[in-house]
């Protein structure tokens, strides 16, 4: 416990926002190289099950020179989130395509693509040879490659990736240059890393299902989950009222994320058990009653949700985009029918997947500039000089079960390449 | 047990469609009278409770003359709902007006006014005068009489109720002539009576959420309630496929069941039990695989209805009406994330509230056009002979705890004028 605490304190805050870059060289032909390294590492499960059980450490061959319309990216920093732990444990939709990563020393050239639709080389034989599943569904990534008939992207430009399961948690990735998306580096190395999945969710959780104006309520559980966080600053940027809801913690504790949540701009937070009674739920309603909330956020679902909906007003939506307790939700059926309570889901990926490149780059243009304050994150670094053995090791143990670090911090990935 | 089937079963379908009417006499004069009987029943509830508890059968003076814009009318028929149970339950939202039904015998004038919104004149003092509540939420009445200023309405004529709570479960009502819609008596004594809930709301149902078009499928639950066999029809008429879930029952019954519900036009009926037997489910989606079902009515809830969703293509809507399980709705989280599930209510009181008289007459006679079977029922009369105690007993007796008769059929009510 102590070692994961230090492993994961060692790579603090300060580490996370560097933001320094590499000039690199301006390179156009396929075939030439930045300073390549000998080869990368990924990390990576071949059967479903827990992080901790399932997830090792894979070095692999450098990347062939990237062939007309892809580019070769160096991978900065990546997220791991909630769903990401899902597509390891096998209960998310979205999974990433099987891949055949050549070890370093093995013969052969590796035509290597990414996951998501793109056809991989299946590679029949040698140990160490077969196939794996490289999660990880966002990050920041810097352009080392860029192939023919590339247009709009340079060597050392940052970008995000614009197509589901990508497989971020790894040093280097060879992508097609059109399921990338350019960003500035004005946005810092932690935004641009949790760029694509959490912000443009809240913002979308704001603004396609309640219209809402200043002075409204809204009301949201898990709120001081990375999403909750991010809702709470956009909200009080639009002066929208927040009923923050989380989970009861040691009373200190309890004071330290009351006091956190409030400086980002929540306008009220209490637990889940705080509504068991029944003053409570009195006092929110006097509260609100000009304008009963009409929007409930949910991302953890269980009986502790079903709870808030008494405080929701006539004709409310709950948008349900997560469920954290593991547990189904349960509506009663005078709710939907007399208070015309609906209950819907939102999904990123389903947003990407139904709107254009260019709507997908306005939303992420727009949720730049919100200037939203980072989620409460730690960096683990997969360090170059570690065997694969060891990495594996270190990551199973910094990430638990969860994929949390053990303060509950959201922990992004730095994948070195390896020293071979 | 076999009383009750007799007083059930002794007043077959063909009293029930007896259409026939009265000519009566034109008055326009609201202090004239038409062969004015000299007392009226109520059937009423002064606590909440059980129907079999709480109801009781109460003799009141004859109506005064009716005032301007309103007027006097005989109940014909009216049926015992699952809402009307739920009303003298306490568990359903809309509660009738309390009102003073003064008996025949005391003194003083009776200003009496029908619930839902008019003042109700409040009696002090008087055995027997106290407060009671009139259930009944929709019926057919004949026009007695007419007060001034009223037009398009004639003695004679029949009207269904145009606004929620009118305390049909009675021989005779005084009401605002806005708040009720003539109707053809073509449509026939049964189907007029149940006219305004059950009708409109399967018309609805069908076309209020998803668009439908021939060779869709549907699923629904509650099959063969009222309301489920209206949405057979309807949907078969325009060549909408229904796979329709009912309960168990013992074999013969089971069978004759889905014959009856075939015979309405429904594609397939089944049991809930019978999709524990993952092979229905393979054989449902087969069936339905060029036209995933995008819509789901529900008015059971409870886990059988969870169980129906793995039925449900993308992006489908599960529109709720009813609990009649009690239980409520367990949603799973990914249904609605990554299925694009939504889950809302529907209400005929709300549609109605919502939409203008013009609207509510249009829907109202295109039902009438539909030409639909009426469901199967049964009469209970409550006979002008029987004294208040006599007629409280028999009705606790026939109605039981879910006010149907003991085959499962939907029972109307004849309140009779009683002999005083
Ligand atoms: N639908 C979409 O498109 C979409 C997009 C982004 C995220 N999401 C979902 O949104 C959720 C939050 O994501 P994130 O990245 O913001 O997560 P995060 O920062 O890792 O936070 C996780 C949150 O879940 C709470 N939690 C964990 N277990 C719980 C339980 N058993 N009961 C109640 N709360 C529990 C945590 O509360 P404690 O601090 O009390 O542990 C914390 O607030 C996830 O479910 C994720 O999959 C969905
Ligand atoms: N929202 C609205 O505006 C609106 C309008 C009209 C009706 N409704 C509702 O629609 C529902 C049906 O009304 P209706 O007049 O058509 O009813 P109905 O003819 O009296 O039929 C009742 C139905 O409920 C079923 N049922 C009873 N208890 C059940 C249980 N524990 N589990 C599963 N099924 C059960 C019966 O099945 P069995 O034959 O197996 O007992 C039967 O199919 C009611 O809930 C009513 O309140 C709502």
């Amino acid at each position: 416990m102590s070692s994961r605490t230090a492993s994961l304190r060692s790579l603090s805050r300060a580490t996370a926002t560097t933001t320094a870059t590499s000039p690199g060289i301006r390179l156009f032909s396929a075939t030439a190289r930045r300073a390549a390294p000998s080869a990368h590492r990924a990390l990576v499960f071949r059967e479903h099950g827990a992080l901790n059980d399932a997830l090792s450490a894979h070095t692999f061959r450098a990347l062939s020179p990237p062939g007309p319309g892809r580019v070769n990216v160096r991978v900065r920093l990546a997220p791991v989130n909630p769903s990401d732990v899902n597509v390891v444990e096998g209960v998310y939709p979205n999974k990433p395509s099987p891949e055949t990563l050549l070890p370093p020393d093995s013969g052969g050239t590796q035509d290597f693509s990414v996951a998501g639709g793109e056809p991989v080389q299946s590679v029949d034989g040698g140990e160490g040879t077969g196939e794996v599943y490289v999660p990880g569904n966002e990050g920041v990534a810097e352009v080392t490659a860029v192939g023919e008939g590339v247009s709009g992207l340079e060597v050392g430009d940052w970008v995000v990736f614009a197509k589901t399961q990508p497989g971020t948690w790894a040093s280097a990735r060879q992508v097609g240059a059109r399921d990338v998306i350019r960003v500035d580096k004005d946005a810092g190395e932690v935004t641009a890393a949790m760029l694509s999945v959490n912000p443009p969710t809240a913002l979308c959780l704001l603004r396609e299902f309640v219209p809402l104006k200043e002075g409204d309520w809204i009301v949201q559980n898990g709120a001081n989950s990375a999403v909750g966080q991010l809702v709470i600053q956009i909200a009080a940027q639009r002066g929208i009222r927040t009923l923050n809801f989380v989970r009861s913690r040691e009373e200190q504790a309890n004071n330290a994320l009351v006091k956190h949540l409030g400086a980002l701009g929540a306008t009220h937070t209490f637990t889940y058990d705080a509504l068991a009674d029944r003053t409570l739920t009195a006092h929110i309603k006097q509260l609100t009653h000009t304008a009963p909330p009409r929007l409930l956020l949910n991302c953890v679902s269980g009986p502790q949700t079903t709870g808030l909906l008494r405080l929701l007003g006539q004709d409310a939506q709950l948008v349900s985009y997560g469920a954290m307790s593991k547990q189904p939700l349960a509506l009663p059926a005078g709710a939907q029918i007399f208070r015309g309570l609906v209950a819907r889901g939102f999904w990123m990926s389903a947003w990407y997947a139904a709107h254009a490149r260019k709507e997908r780059e306005a939303l992420l243009e727009e949720v730049v500039r919100l200037k939203l304050e980072e989620p409460r994150h730690t960096v683990f670094t997969v360090q170059a000089g570690w065997s694969d053995e060891e990495a594996g090791r270190r990551v199973r143990e910094a990430l638990g079960v969860q994929g949390r670090s053990p303060g509950g911090e959201k922990v992004l990935l730095r994948v070195e390449d390896p020293v071979v």
